[in-house]
């Protein structure tokens, strides 16, 4: 298993200012550099405490590289719905070029009825929009005189600068895997899959870890498939510490993100079967149900080191997992002794043997 | 006078990399940023060695900014034309947040066919466009539940986050700066001017600031109008180094703007009155004349030093200068060597008396 950090900020203005969030995620950056984790990731949101604070993904990844020089820099994800695909091939190969080549390009669908509606984009064609955007990104990265012909785009013959270090082009993974249709077509498509385990019960991961797995080996990919599971992540010396912390941080991302999905009261989308059951969220309150299934990495050293065998046992152990663990809620403390706990007292002991 | 650094690159794969062009660039960041300049600066182009490896410049400002405590971030300029103005707020917020409210934000309504033809923008709604994407970005910036209705956009009502560090926002300035009209109405608008004297001759410059400071006076705002003038600069201790280093600079870089207004052949436009005339820039060889002129900061410490108390003479004295010290072509030990001769034994020698 490999290590790194997702930022998904779920503070607003009357919480922490943004220049007082980023110091705080650029402190735990460095560290994570310094402590040898994998990578960082920035989350692109709009207008709500829930991911909010950044719209733009790589602006936060682009002051990232420009501090550190290992750790790999990741969007979590970007969504291509919502920009030109110039626009996000070029920002993308600046990044890639900016830090030699440490580029993790996910991109997701989105699914917030008010981000669409800002930008002016029917949800329905959200589908595809996200396979259009990311094709043509693609192009971009590795054709000279590249022409795109779609349904929402055309341009060139254009050869896009910069091209990026990593050839053919950095990896691409898709966050858009809830159904196992989207699972199959990203593996064919030898994109790399990212996911969050809270938003599916455990077997519907499995399944899908399965079947990603299946499906990327039997299209022969020159390379091995990833997977990048979310969890949030609370390590503490004392069990009741760390369960405090974590149910508080669980309680407000459950607030931030109910004031997001709240417009799915009044949406329905036959691209989004189901959805408009998100906006009973805040109502549930699964913390200890959670905690059960491994879906929150929250304990003693000792406790998630049993959780992290928990998982490999569940969907492998050849995964990558991007911890959440500054929201924003908690002081910044407490997402560094989370980072030192784990690298000094967890990791260690999970390493694969040679 | 203030002085700064503006990125300019003109160098395409075949001539430099862009991961060694942005190595460079974050190297003179740093001296800048030691040796106590006010300001880097990036542009954006896309597609061609004129400026092309830029097409995102908050993305490079980013990456300055995660390295950087001082040194003022600015576009140099970005293009509302080319991008949804939720997004180019948004990011700008972000940067102003990650640098602690360092962002000058200049705006542009550029000038290369094969941009607007890539991104589907007919050149005649460059003017309106650059219009409606500045006022909608300021009014992100600057209000809640913010709603627009415009000729390219709508959307909200919406609160943009994050918002500014700068109250009421980051200074903006506008680069096009061609006619007096628009001079006019920047200063009115409480725009601040930024633009390129090698563009024009000295009167029509002069004509222009003396109006820029007329309108911003009668105006009445409660803030200083700024300038900002772009220079190409090479200093050096022998002045035949330093004539053959920027000569060899302006040659190339006439060569890539050459082929970047290649289209103009084919193109007019109403909103762009004798651009067509672009398309011959290849075949002036102009650089005496410029240098004389003072378009070109080019010599040893002493010819720089009166080439900027003409400039003081000719515009005021009250100015920013930013300084094209590295498009690529030299080695980056040269615009080094500018940037330590400039702060060493020209700028303690201009600064005014308080
Ligand atoms: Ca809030
Ligand atoms: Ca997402
Ligand atoms: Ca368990
Ligand atoms: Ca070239
Ligand atoms: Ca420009
Ligand atoms: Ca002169």
């Amino acid at each position: 298993m490999k290590f790194g950090v997702v930022f998904f900020p779920t503070v607003g203005p009357e919480d922490k200012p943004a220049h007082q969030y980023f110091d705080e995620c650029l402190r735990l950056v460095d560290l994570a550099e310094e402590l040898g984790y994998d990578h960082v990731k920035m989350v692109e949101h709009y207008f709500f405490a829930y991911g909010g604070y950044s719209p733009d993904p790589v602006t936060f990844l682009a002051a990232a590289a420009g501090r550190t020089k290992r750790l790999r820099l990741g969007t979590s994800a970007t969504i291509p719905a919502f920009v030109h695909p110039v626009k996000l091939a070029g920002k993308l190969a600046m990044l890639d070029n900016i830090s030699h080549g440490r580029v993790d390009a996910a991109f997701g669908r989105a699914f917030l009825p008010d981000e669409f509606k800002a930008f002016g984009i029917p949800m329905d064609e959200s589908r595809d929009r996200f396979v259009e955007g990311v094709e043509a990104v693609k192009l971009l990265w590795t054709t000279e005189d590249a022409e795109w012909k779609g349904t929402f785009h055309e341009f060139g013959p254009v050869t896009l600068l910069p091209r990026p270090v990593q050839r053919p082009h950095p990896p691409v993974f898709v966050t858009s895997a809830r159904s196992v249709d989207s699972v199959v077509a990203a593996a064919r498509a030898g994109h790399h899959l990212q996911t969050v385990p809270n938003a599916m019960t455990v077997d519907e991961l499995r399944e899908r870890v399965t079947v990603f797995r299946r499906e990327w080996a039997a299209a022969g990919h020159d390379r091995p498939g990833q997977i990048h599971l979310t969890f949030p992540c609370v390590v503490a010396e004392d069990e009741g510490e760390a369960i405090a912390r974590g149910r508080l941080d669980e309680e407000r991302n459950t607030v931030a993100i109910s004031q997001a999905v709240r417009a799915w009261q009044d949406t329905t989308s036959t691209a989004y079967p189901g959805y408009e059951k998100l906006a009973d969220i805040g109502k549930r309150d699964l913390f200890d149900q959670k905690l059960a299934d491994d879906k929150l990495l929250i304990g003693t050293p000792d406790q998630v080191a049993a959780q992290l065998r928990s998982i490999a046992d569940l969907y492998g152990d050849d995964l990558t997992l991007s911890l959440g663990i500054h929201s924003g809620h908690l002081p910044v403390e407490q997402a560094e002794t989370t980072l030192r706990l784990l690298a000094d007292r967890v990791i260690p002991h999970l390493r694969r043997e040679p």
